[in-house]
């Protein structure tokens, strides 16, 4: 008999498969799943995970497409970095502890660059946050990256949308508008970094949970989510614009127009800050928790009756962003995932 | 004062977002998540869900992008199908019992006929297997299918890939290479449909937990996969290629070429039937879980030392696809998620 040719145990056998398995084998390399709660990672056909006894799993996945999410150029670690933060964001939205996720990756081709940039940003992120990467897949296609973040609340301890009731303050943690006027002043450093390395307010999503009645991450912008968590309620809310936190660089960017950043702040989306309901009497426990997470909030709002969300100026005008004049400026090319 | 010009608190301000939004709203329309174990589905930032105590949660994710898992023109409901079924497929390797799944869909445009199509297919195997869903997102991007699929075990029952052992048999399901054939056939109407509506083999799946050493889901091919359990259990084997299972639609396809056949059924990728390694002694009980599943089974190879897949024929001699002039039928445009 002749010798056998063999196929090797460890190769596929179509072309574009090998370039999958090899994309693989790069991603799990650099990853180290080193969760207690992890019983098998990535390699199998499906991760093995151990949820907390008596804790609810939390689970979200938002999707980033090239061109639409992040603009032409947006570096890889920054793109990777994104990818996460965004579904953390989520969870942080629901006061909830990130544990896992999953990753899947189209690519139009295998860069062996690109990926390596990329996992620098998205494992820069879920080491911030202890997340393992767990499974997923990677597939040929246009540029496009989904995850699944995973992790855990106490039941009955959520912060939901639905919860928002009349009298309630609205607030708002951080600064409004930054990632939106990035896509605008693509040129300064400080809001480029908003817009492309979002903070997702874990801390303060967990400190929040029990004390807020109801929460929501702004990505669509303000006014907007702010309607989501009121629209879930059965409830209404008016905003204040003046009251809007605004940073250092947003202001210097729009030093000669207020209103352009008013536009940012209400309904600029891709912030990815906290906007909450928390009755007034607990307005010292949100300061509290605030100080703690080292995270700066403000009073923005108040939950009322109806189904509205209504902006107002200081002197008490409604304040629609539509009559500005600016409002391109809210509708950037990228728009962001909830 | 004038009456204030308000923002409904359920409309998005970017007309991008209101399109996402009304797609969402659809797909909610047609979800009714009666599973007693989800606390939150569809519609805040994240959902909430219940794993049963004592069991593992299992966690898999694969997109499907046109042009590259599926043809062009294939029906919107046989992609909705497709896209869950490969994920359950997933899950049944593992032999766990599906719960959940979460939807990424990425659409050129918002198309209410493709969608209404699309979910047709996706909640008809949702349905059959108890699967609801409870997230994701839409958005605007080329189009793509995300899935996450979750489910439960109890700890040390998973079928892995890594736990096969010289001496056990190997053992396939239903019959192999009608998918990659149907890529080829493409008027067949039976090699068609198993291309487009893979059965994932979850019944089978769950009654070999706790009976097979080893088990991976068909999707790159028999030798492919095959070599995937062989390299993460340190092993390798022998495959008859005389013994793989054929359909009567093969053998009618194939009738007037018997390597071209061979050639679908040792080396396409898409059956999603269950590859699994079994130790001899335990033969009888595996012909007894594949009467009640009613999944026929059949026994196929051997693992053996070594690190390689060899395929034998009858008479002994080394069978490669490569040699026989029809490995172009096992390299179709259309690959397979894991």
């Amino acid at each position: 008999m002749p010798p056998a040719p063999v196929i090797p145990a460890s190769a596929g056998i179509h072309a574009t498969r090998m370039t999958e398995f090899t994309l693989i084998d790069r991603i799990r390399r650099r990853v180290h799943a080193a969760r207690p709660d992890i019983v098998l990672g990535i390699g199998d056909d499906a991760a093995l995970l151990r949820v907390p006894p008596g804790q609810l799993l939390v689970v979200t996945m938002d999707t980033l497409n090239a061109g639409v999410h992040f603009p032409g150029g947006t570096a890889p670690a920054d793109i990777g970095w994104k990818a996460l933060a965004v579904n953390l964001s989520d969870l942080a939205a629901m006061g909830a502890t990130p544990a896992w996720c999953t990753l899947s990756l189209s690519l139009p081709d295998a860069d062996a660059t690109w990926l390596d940039g990329f996992l620098d940003g998205f494992l820069e992120i879920a080491g911030l946050h202890d997340v393992a990467l767990v499974g997923g897949d990677t597939t040929r296609g246009p540029l496009a990256i989904g995850v699944t973040a995973h992790g855990f609340i106490e039941e009955g301890r959520a912060l939901r949308r639905d919860g928002a009731r009349v009298g309630d303050d609205v607030w708002v943690s951080g600064t409004l508008g930054d990632a939106a006027a990035g896509l605008v002043f693509r040129d300064d450093a400080a809001l480029r970094a908003r817009l492309d390395r979002p903070t997702p307010r874990i801390a303060l999503g967990r400190a929040l949970s029990g004390l807020a009645s109801a929460a929501i991450d702004v990505s669509d912008g303000l006014l907007a989510d702010l309607g989501h968590v009121c629209a879930a309620s059965g409830v209404g809310a008016t905003v204040d614009i003046a009251a809007l936190p605004a940073s250092a660089a947003l202001r210097g960017a729009c030093a000669a127009d207020d209103e352009a950043r008013r536009c940012f702040q209400a309904t600029g989306g891709d912030d990815y800050e906290l906007c909450f309901a928390v009755p007034p009497d607990r307005a010292a426990s949100v300061l509290a928790v605030s100080r703690e997470a080292a995270v700066p909030v403000t009073r923005v709002g108040t939950i009322e009756a109806g189904d509205a969300v209504v902006a107002r100026d200081a002197d008490g005008r409604a304040w629609h962003p539509a009559a500005t004049g600016y409002v391109h400026f809210s509708r950037p090319a990228a728009t962001s995932p909830d």
